[in-house]
């Protein structure tokens, strides 16, 4: 998964090959290709474990709803990205772009979206039992929230140059979270 | 431009030909390929066409700012879509990962996120003179807007089928607008 991660910052999805990932790999490569059928499969393992180490990685119990909702929006939208990791990023939306022609991409990013939206609710339910935010309803606005990360990073992704500072975008966002904040 | 339209909605674009669009054009086809030196020049000007046609279809007048929001919103995403609307749909959005690569797209996708920004900050602008919307910032809340679509219409050609209704990608939305409402 390392590897894989490693080839993406470095070759981006459009030319990856699974020797690209063989290449970062430092263990058998024999093993890659005895795990794998193809690149796409591991490509979807990959995803699973991206989305895993992201949300074991956010920080909580240290910070307030509205804190952990702030982070999450640095974390998915920092204002200004390395070449590497603009690539990694444009290879996420990439890769979702298969959801359309490939039933295995497609439940796999129903499952992130899922999960990315219930992570946002349990935020949002905690900040509202906290009168940090409004008595707005979680599930409409956790389902809000990721339509609009989602469509933020794909602006970014597409009309914003790698290293363009993105601050409209952010300042739209952090707005919205002043607004529904109490 | 309308052979175009004819020819996205039925390949796609993932397979779309030159000679796919000159098939759906009833006038000499030499007079296309004279006019167009590739497929993605011939593209670009037709997502010119597209959202000219699309902003200069927009109801006015009869409408208030509320009612033009609403209404366009069923524009960029009815509740459900027909297979040939979903494909263009799809096509807009694999056109616009063209941007990441392609100077011309890039520069055709900032072209259209600018013309839409102005237009939602014109519907917001009029509805908060009129006290319809409460006293937003109006460009942060048509930035915030425009990122709302996108998302919401990046999911729904992923992560949806194509008969789905986005029921709940559509709740959020119009929850949203009635908050802004005054």
């Amino acid at each position: 998964m390392e590897a894989t991660y490693r080839a993406l910052r470095k070759h981006g999805y459009g030319n990856l090959t699974t020797q690209d990932i063989a290449d970062e790999f430092e263990n058998s490569k024999a093993l890659l290709y005895y795990h794998y059928e193809g690149k796409d499969e591991l490509l979807i393992d990959f995803l699973d474990y991206v989305l895993a180490e992201f949300l074991d990685g956010l920080p909580r119990g240290d910070r307030t709803p509205r804190e952990e909702l702030e982070t999450l929006v640095d974390a998915l939208l920092p204002e200004t990205l390395s070449e590497e990791a603009y690539r990694l990023q444009l290879s996420m939306f990439e890769l979702r772009m298969n959801a359309r022609h490939d039933e295995a991409y497609r439940e796999e990013y129903r499952h992130i979206d899922d999960e990315l939206t219930a992570h946002l609710r349990d935020i949002l339910e905690r900040g509202i039992e906290a009168s940090e935010f409004e008595a707005i309803d979680p599930d409409a606005e956790a389902e809000l929230f990721l339509s609009i990360l989602t469509g933020a990073r794909a602006r970014r992704v597409t009309v914003f140059e790698p290293d363009e500072p993105i601050g409209s975008l952010r300042a739209a966002i952090d707005a919205h979270i002043d607004r529904i904040s109490a």
